[in-house]
Parts: C-alpha cells; sequence; structure tokens
C-alpha cells in the first residue's frame, strides 16, 4: 500500500510516520526545504514511541521517498492525505492538482481542522472520493480520526475509509452530519476562548491553566470523557438527576458566553511570554519527547485494562498479528519455540539495557505461552488449579537493545502430575546468540488450598510426552547449576 | 489532626477519604440517613486506590466517626470542610452554626464550584477562617484544589491552608481573583454547553463525544494542559507564531457562542437515554472502580517519568517518607536489614497474589540499597563502574498480600574486588516468616567496555568487611543450591 503525503509539516509529518510504521511505503509531496529535517524528526519521534505501545512485531517499515512533483507524490497511491494550511482557496487548488494525477480508487483525505467537506468537494472533478480524515497530533500516537464524508461521498467510500484508518491503528469516529469544526475542535475552541480571557483579565497565568487542567478534570477525559464521568456525579440517582441538578448554572453568568476577546499584539505577547516562563526551559524536540513518553505511558496503562483507547491498541495488535503471523513451531523434538517478539521500548532502562525484571517478565510470559500450547486457559485457573513457581534460576549472557526481535525455547527436564521443571533460553532472533536462561520448578496447586495437588488433565499427559520427546536432548549445560558454581 | 466534614455525599466522603488515609481522624456531619453507606462505599474505593500510588508506607488511618451534632462535629477540628449543595443560603446557614462551635484556628474550606469567597464570608463573624478549597472528584485520587482566599481571608491562612492540603496529597492552585467558577469550571461550562448543542442538534451522541475526547485531546490534556500542548503545535517558530494563526478561527463562527441551549425536559432524556446506551451496562459502582483503576495507571506513569500529577505524587512520597520513618538498622553482626516497606496495592496480580517479577524487583532495589549503604551512588555508575547480575537463585516461599509491612536483609557470601556474592531474604514484619530469597552473583564491570573490570573504591573493602563480619553466621540452607535439589 502506498501513502501521499501533501503538506509534510507537524500534522503531515505525523500521518507520514504512522504510515510507514504500519509498513505502508510513504511519498512526500512538500515544497518547503526543511520538510527532509522535519519528517526526519517526526520519525525519530515516533519510531520511540509507537512501537512501545505494539506487544506484538509491528511491520517491516514502509519506504519513504520524497517527490519531485505532486504529480509524482500521488501516482498509485491508495491514500492521499491532504495537510496544507486551512485556506480554502488553497486547499481547492491542491486537490484539484492532485485529482488530475491521482487513481480513481484512491482516498483523499483532509486534515482541515474547520472546513466542511461539501466546502472541500465543490467544483471538485470527483468529489466522491473526498472526504475530512481530521487526526490529532501527535498523529502517529492518539488514535482518533473524525471522519467527515459529507454530502459529495458515498457510504462505500467513507467505509473504505475507515477500514484502512483502522488497519494503521486508528480509530475512526464518523461524524453524522457535517458542520464546521466538526467535533472535538469545538470543544478546543469553546475552552481556547474562555483561556484567552482568563489570561487577559490576569486570574491566571498558561501555566495555572495548564496545571487547572492537568491535576484535575483532564485526567479524568482522557479514560472516560465528559458524558461517563458525569454520570459518575450523578451517582446512583441516575444521569437525568445529574443534569436537573447542574444544568441551572449554565443560565449563571459565569463565562464569557456572547464575546471573543480581541487577540491583540498585547494579548499574543502576554501568553508567549508566560508560555515561554512556563515551557521554555525545554526545546521543542524535548518537550515533544516528554509529551510522547506520557502518552506512551497513559496508553499502555489504559492497555492493560482494555479501556478507551487501549481498547483500540489491543484490537490493532490482533490485527498486526494476523499481519506478522505467530511462527511459533510446534516440534517436541527440539526444544519448544514459545514467543517469537520483540524487545520492547519500554523494558529498556535510562542505561539502555533491558531491566533485570523483564527477563524474568519473558520467562513468565513464556511458562504462560507453554501452558497454552497443552491446553490450559483461564478457565483451568479460574476452576482452582495452577501451577506455582517454586524455584528458579536465572543467568544472564548478554545484553539486548530495543526493537531486538527475540524468541524464547522450553526445555522440559521433567513432568509428573505435581511437578514441572523446565529450562527455558531466550534468544536474539538476528544471530541466535543467547541471551538469558532460566530453570525453573513450578508445582501444580489447589488454589483453594493453597496446596500441591496432583493435576488430573490430558494437559499433564502432553507435558509428560513432552518431557519424554525431549529427553532425548542434551542436558542443558547449566541446568542444576547453583549460584556462584565455577 | 481532626477534620470535619460537613456533609457526605461524593464530594464530601472524598475529603473525608483522602483525610483518613493520610492519618487525620475525621468527623462526618450529614443528616442523611444513607451517609454511613456512601462514606463506606467511597471509602473502601479510596483504599484501594490511593495507597496504590504511594511507594512508601502511608501513615495509619485515622479514625473515622459520624456526629450526633454539627457542633460535635466541628469541636477541636483543625480543618472543616463544608460540601452542602449549591445553595448560598443554605451555605450561610451552615456556615453560621459552623462558626458557633468550630475553634478559631481552623480552617474552613468550601468546596463550592461556583460561589465567590467573598459571597460566602458575607455575614459570617469570623470571614477570615472561611476560603474556597474547591476540589475534584475523585477528591481521593485528583490532586487538584482550587484555593481562592477571597478579600476576608489572610495571606496567612490561606498559606497554612496550602500547607496542610499538601500534606494530605493534593495540590493548591491558588486563584489569584475571586472570579465565578474559579478557573477549571469556566472551562467545563464551555465544553457542556458546547457539547449540548451538539447532542441536541443530533451532530452526534455522548458516547462519541466522550470517544472524540478520550481517543484524542483527553490524553494530551491529562499530562500537559492547552497552553503547553499549543506550544507544540507552534513549534520551532513558537507560541506567538501560533496564536497569530489559530487566532483568527476563533473569529468565524464555528461554536454556539451567545446561546445557551434550553434544558428541557426532552434534552434531558434525550442525554439520559444515550448515556444509558453507553454505559447502562456498568453499575455506578463499577463505573467508578474502572475510573479509579485507570486513574491510578495514568497517575503512577506519570510518576515513574516524574511529570504533571505524578511530580505532585513524588513529593508527596517524600513527606510521607518523613513522617512514617526509615528503619533500617547497621548492625553486620547479623544479616543486615536494607528495605523496611509495605507490599503495595500495584505489586498484586488478579489473583490477589504478589507477582513473580515484583519479588525480583524488590531484591533489585535491595540491592541498590545494599549498594548504598557502603556508599556507592548515581555518581558510581555515571563515572562508568557498575555492578552486573551474572546469575540468580530464586525460592519463592509464601504468599503476601496488599498492604503488608515486610523488610528484606542481606547476607554476604563472598566479596572480592571483581565479584559480588549475597544471599537475601524478604520476611513479612508481622511474624518474620520468610516469603522469598535470592541468591545473586554479581560482577564489577566496566560499562564502557561491558568487561569485568576489578573495583578500586573504599565501598570495595567496606563489602569486604561486611562479607567478613558475616562469615561468622550460619551458611544459608539453601546457598548453593540448584533447582529441583531434594
Amino acid at each position: 500500500m502506498k501513502a501521499a503525503i501533501v503538506g509534510g509539516g507537524v500534522i503531515g509529518g505525523g500521518w507520514a510516520a504512522r504510515f510507514l510504521l504500519h509498513g505502508w511505503d510513504v511519498a512526500v509531496s512538500d515544497p518547503n526545504p526543511r520538510v527532509r529535517t522535519q519528517i526526519a524528526e517526526i520519525l525519530a519521534n515516533a519510531g520511540k514511541s509507537l512501537p512501545a505501545l505494539a506487544d506484538v512485531p509491528m511491520p517491516a517499515r514502509g519506504k519513504l521517498s520524497y517527490a519531485a512533483s505532486l504529480a509524482q507524490a500521488v501516482a498509485e497511491a491508495d491514500w492521499i492525505q491532504e495537510s496544507v494550511p486551512e485556506e480554502l482557496a488553497l486547499k481547492h487548488k491542491v486537490i484539484a492538482e492532485i485529482q488530475k494525477h491521482a487513481p480513481a480508487h484512491a482516498i483523499l483525505g483532509s486534515s482541515t481542522s474547520g472546513f466542511k467537506p461539501s466546502e472541500l468537494q465543490a467544483g471538485a472533478i470527483r468529489p466522491g472520493q473526498i472526504l475530512v480524515a481530521h487526526p490529532f497530533n501527535p498523529v502517529y500516537l492518539l488514535p482518533l480520526a473524525e471522519v467527515v464524508a459529507g454530502p459529495g461521498c458515498s457510504d462505500d467510500v467513507r467505509d473504505r475509509a475507515c477500514e484502512l484508518l483502522r488497519s494503521i491503528g486508528m480509530e475512526p469516529l464518523v461524524v453524522r452530519h457535517e458542520i464546521d469544526a466538526h467535533i472535538a475542535d469545538r470543544f478546543l475552541e469553546a475552552v481556547w476562548r474562555e483561556a484567552l480571557w482568563l489570561i487577559k483579565d490576569d486570574i491566571a497565568t498558561t501555566e495555572e491553566i495548564d496545571n487547572a487542567i492537568r491535576y484535575g478534570f483532564g485526567l479524568r477525559w482522557g479514560q472516560m470523557g465528559l458524558f461517563e464521568t458525569y454520570r459518575l456525579a450523578g451517582g446512583e440517582e441516575g444521569m437525568a438527576h445529574f443534569i436537573r441538578q447542574f444544568g441551572p448554572c449554565l443560565a449563571w453568568p459565569w463565562t464569557k458566553l456572547t464575546d471573543v476577546p480581541d487577540l491583540d499584539e498585547e494579548l499574543v505577547q502576554k501568553i508567549a511570554s508566560q508560555s515561554d516562563a512556563q515551557s521554555g526551559q525545554y526545546g521543542i524536540r524535548e518537550l515533544e519527547a516528554i509529551r510522547d513518553r506520557n502518552l506512551v505511558g497513559f496508553l499502555r496503562s489504559l492497555k492493560e485494562r482494555d479501556w478507551g483507547a487501549g481498547r483500540i491498541l489491543n484490537q490493532n495488535d490482533k490485527r498486526l498479528a494476523k499481519m506478522t503471523g505467530d511462527a511459533a513451531s510446534i516440534d517436541d523434538s527440539a526444544p519448544t519455540r514459545l514467543l517469537e517478539s520483540t524487545v520492547l521500548p519500554a523494558w529498556i532502562d535510562y542505561n539502555g539495557h533491558m531491566t533485570e525484571f523483564r527477563y524474568v517478565q519473558v520467562f513468565s510470559d513464556s511458562c504462560e505461552a507453554l501452558l497454552r500450547r497443552v491446553g490450559l486457559h483461564d478457565d483451568y485457573v479460574a476452576a482452582g488449579h495452577s501451577y506455582y513457581t517454586a524455584e528458579t534460576h536465572n543467568q544472564y549472557y548478554d545484553e539486548v537493545g530495543a526493537n531486538e526481535p527475540y524468541y524464547t525455547t522450553a526445555q522440559i527436564l521433567m513432568a509428573d502430575a505435581k511437578r514441572l521443571h523446565v529450562f527455558y533460553r531466550m534468544h536474539a532472533a538476528a544471530d541466535d546468540r543467547l541471551l538469558a536462561t532460566l530453570e525453573a520448578m513450578y508445582l501444580h496447586v489447589n488454589t483453594q488450598s493453597g496446596k500441591v495437588a496432583a493435576a488430573q488433565s490430558a494437559a499433564t499427559a502432553k507435558l509428560m510426552a513432552m518431557s519424554s520427546a525431549h529427553s532425548t536432548l542434551p542436558k542443558p549445560e547449566t541446568a542444576g547449576r547453583f549460584v556462584g558454581q565455577r
């Protein structure tokens, strides 16, 4: 698949990064002489953060090129994303030029914050391929894309656009009727307007306003939004009760309802200097890196909880797993391959090494994969059975860096009804080099009594069969080793 | 310290929980017959989530009581928090009754969302002890408290109020000049008004609006807020450039500037039924638990990054550590005590047990404590020296639950210039029962070359002296044990 990125600023560059990291080839068209530097910087940020959200390998990165002309950029493109400045005449000119050279099957998405699709479609030779696909900065991390088809674009094209957006990890929000500024930017505008008044009237500085948001309702909104949060304020008495209670406040003259403050040079400078005082100690690239690290933290914690934007990430993992395959072999005449994955950026400590306890986590995941392989799933634990770790021996052989592919294997040293003795190895996939080993003894327990209990399942037989098959393999050199053994 | 909670609904109950969990005694005054149930439910939620944010032990929980009268509740209170419904006449009546019985030194904070402190202070016998301390739901998790002193309250009282709020983990935001609705609620009102229009006009449902927030800008706002986020949109060209570019949009008629939608029964029902469709599959208690789990995830990830609300949590840990003490002994004739702490709620898996890799983390922290004990700090690593873990042997003896106190010890088995051989034990503090052990061999390395290198520091001598002192101790029974040994 090929994407053409028309306009390579912060937003266009973010789109380019998201497409590339999901395996699409990307051609960029932008006359700005700084475009290559800009895209390289955005791609460097994206490469450090987007893959940190995945728990399955990402597809191989697509090919990035800079087109000599708009015609060359859009040739054979499946998706064309327009992110030029917010001037309608300019957008019309660019869209006309794109459509002269673009395939008829391509989707032509516009990143416009404010224009309605009908305004973009007006006068176009193929209005049916044009729609609004409005993303949020940083485009490579935030999943939201507001999709507005407008009257000129068919449901089929819109649905195909949504499918393609999902395939690059985004969540299309189809806006039912086109309006100026779609949905989210109407909120941003309302808050922005109110914030300008607070600064103009010396009620608060930019930093105080940011703190008022990020220490309070901003944290609520990142995971539930407005209405679900208020549903909780209504409590057992319900949403209607809450609105009846809160609604009347709207009639009070709290906010500057009717006025737009005059954005004169004095106010612009006031905001700019307050912002410098607040954030000027960080460079823009540094602040972007901080933002991205924070967003990765939020998104990963939502992912563990399978909630909000984290649920979208889990769905994307499933799609990626289908694309990149689950290549685990089932050949019991060699150590059984369990995990094939890559070292996640989140596992690296500040020294650039994989943190000690993450090795233990990899082997812990390998144990779960082994038990799944023999048919033991969550329902086995729910029924009151489990394997508990009694003791382990770890050896650390080599360092491994972020995004390096690895695989793990298990060699069953012994299995009976009560015990399971396994030797795991973790290898770098590139050169099979041994990274670490873990020898573990598990005991089969009744989780209610907490006591060791004999297992009685087909899985036990399967483990014993694997153990028997593995008994012909050479015993691992360091199995049975004690700490400090010469 | 004693807090009086006047009005025990969602907000008052949240205050009660925050005070109690920070060791304050709390007396609740509320005529509602359901108040005990409500407070118990809120406290149960808070007890599961607030301690999960701490990496040091919390103080012992304060004593909760329900006062027979307002007079009894406020007697000898250091902080009185008023959270009765938003009616000015009612608040005046309650404040007058409070001041009849409260100590003059007590702070009287009001949770009001909208009233100015001057409105609350009007006609009071001691206006100087009244200020606005406006929190955000859930009060026990979100750190923000808007503090508005108004003309009747001195800077001294305001500063003392801020100090007390910090001592219960909150971040006071002093509002420079009193205005209706302080700061944050003006934004909430602006967004709410716009959201009502979107629903009334059938542009979006409650769920679509929530998704438009939580998949996009909500995630940005939870960690940076409005202005710092926009600073990044301006890029290298700066904030003034951004405002000049974005400002003109404000003159466009994007949002419903001038109107407040009529909140008639039809609109109330429309919102309530859309909210039911969106969230009705969850009970209110369940949804609160989901929200709290998500907030803990966000807050912990910010804490690891020492940013935003996470920085406030780290500062609170430092305060708590001073209160709860660091009682590590230095007696080298017994295994050296290293950590004294409690099992954190965040370490518990869904089975209610401490997760395997968290034991490894405890021993890893113990190793760091041991190295600090002999004088090796971050500057040693910065200078290119470090101890790397070569191999470990773990034994898991017993389960341990959330909030259980534990301690760890180290027995140095051998130390020379290149090697350090340590046997760690983790015990439950209540009954000294052994939870787990880890035997570890560390190698001293030059971090530039990655090669083993002889250590040359006073710390080595100290480790060798400890090893010599420990040589008179009985050798740990399982030291030198291999996995599966009978």
